[in-house]
């Protein structure tokens, strides 16, 4: 139905969790010039928590997800989404053979991250990382840097397998469980010591760390990821409206 | 394609306003017995913001919203949804329009706000009203007491033009524009009026009224009917779930 077609329409790939979901909207929501609700952003949003766990099938104890998030992504397809997002970090290790088989353009989690590390610090910065123990083993953040644009370069401060024991992974689940008082107090240890260890922005790739470290409290300039990608996702719907929409 | 469909797949007809929208995604969650991801409920997400302005149709100023609601709504049918909800009060004022175009089961905002109203203080209840100029210029609580079950019955206690004018709107109003204490103080006012006037429990039919109106502060029990709806919304998806889903 033609007279259905939204410029601009935005297609969530979500549920992965549904937390991540929400709070991926609530920041296209922050991230959008608005005075009336009729400037939002027009999304479509599939938020599915039954697609099989990333995590566990990065470590191998578990089914791929690639399955469910390409029925998730043609789903979005057919509502007329022209762009499609995937709000979680871990997803993005099946962003190829997603994008291949839905066939729509993507924005790239990372990337977006990525390049507003290098707008906020610059040319040749060196990147904290603070994130899951599967995001950082898969090289998810690691191996994208030579998506960037070809001038540019990144250095990386990562965490030691001590620092993800002891102070990353205990503050992102401090941070799950609702003691953020806790999780604050790990996750500032962690950004110390990449900070110490020469990072000059922190880049935040896990949806629980931005609740507890923003630029105000930690020792280096922040990046949300997912703040990043909003900004993103908003800034292409935007430029999709040529004409005012009804 | 049928092996993508999704028992209990709710859809979710969105964007009036965005945040109206983010919000019920929350009380969903809140809402359901959860210990993993895959716990939560599946839901379908059409947000568009664009839809015209619903109390500016009210009030005669502006055109219909109902072409574009359904058009969200045949978008969720295609989808795959199994049942329609709208977290939007006003909205709910082309209800039945919406049903026979769509043609999938609805849950009424309303109805599930005064099913919990009845649960929280009983048959015959005075119920007290707190919501925007055009909800209650509507009937839209008033006039849906009819469906509730036969024996049931309640009384309402109604806000006077005064207090919308110097308590509730004013009161709306800093809420959205973030003045939480401020906007506390006017809905309080209000409360208390309808209290003395001898309701026994408060519904709460707009948004941003529970941000600041809860159990603890309020001078009775207080019913907010987003969360009604989320609570209902999730009944019935967990009901459709035979079978283990993925």
């Amino acid at each position: 139905m033609d007279s259905e077609l939204i410029p601009g329409l935005i297609g969530v790939l979500g549920g992965m969790g549904p937390m991540a979901t929400v709070d991926f909207m609530q920041k296209v929501l922050q991230a959008t010039p608005s005075a009336t609700d009729q400037d939002h952003i027009p999304m479509v949003v599939s938020s599915i928590p039954q697609i099989p766990d990333r995590t566990a099938a990065f470590r191998g104890d578990g089914q791929s997800p690639l399955r469910a998030m390409i029925a998730s992504g043609l789903r979005l397809s057919r509502a007329g989404a022209g762009l499609i997002v995937v709000p979680c970090n871990t997803a993005h290790l099946w962003y190829s053979e997603l994008q291949s088989a839905v066939g729509l353009p993507m924005l790239h989690l990372v990337d977006a991250a990525l390049q507003d590390a290098v707008a906020r610090a610059g040319e040749g910065v060196t990147v904290g990382l603070l994130c899951t123990d599967a995001t950082l083993a898969s090289g998810l953040y690691v191996n994208r840097t030579q998506y960037l644009a070809s001038a540019t370069s990144v250095q990386w401060a990562l965490p030691t397998a001590g620092e993800m024991l002891e102070s990353v992974m205990p503050g992102i689940e401090a941070v799950k469980s609702g003691a953020l008082d806790v999780g604050r107090k790990h996750l500032l240890t962690a950004a110390n010591a990449l900070f110490r260890r020469g990072a000059q922005v922190l880049v935040l790739g896990c949806t629980e760390i931005p609740l507890v470290l923003d630029d105000s409290n930690a020792p280096a300039p922040v990046v949300d990821a997912t703040a990043s990608l909003a900004r993103r996702t908003v800034a292409w719907s935007l430029s999709q409206r040529a004409v005012p929409t009804v």
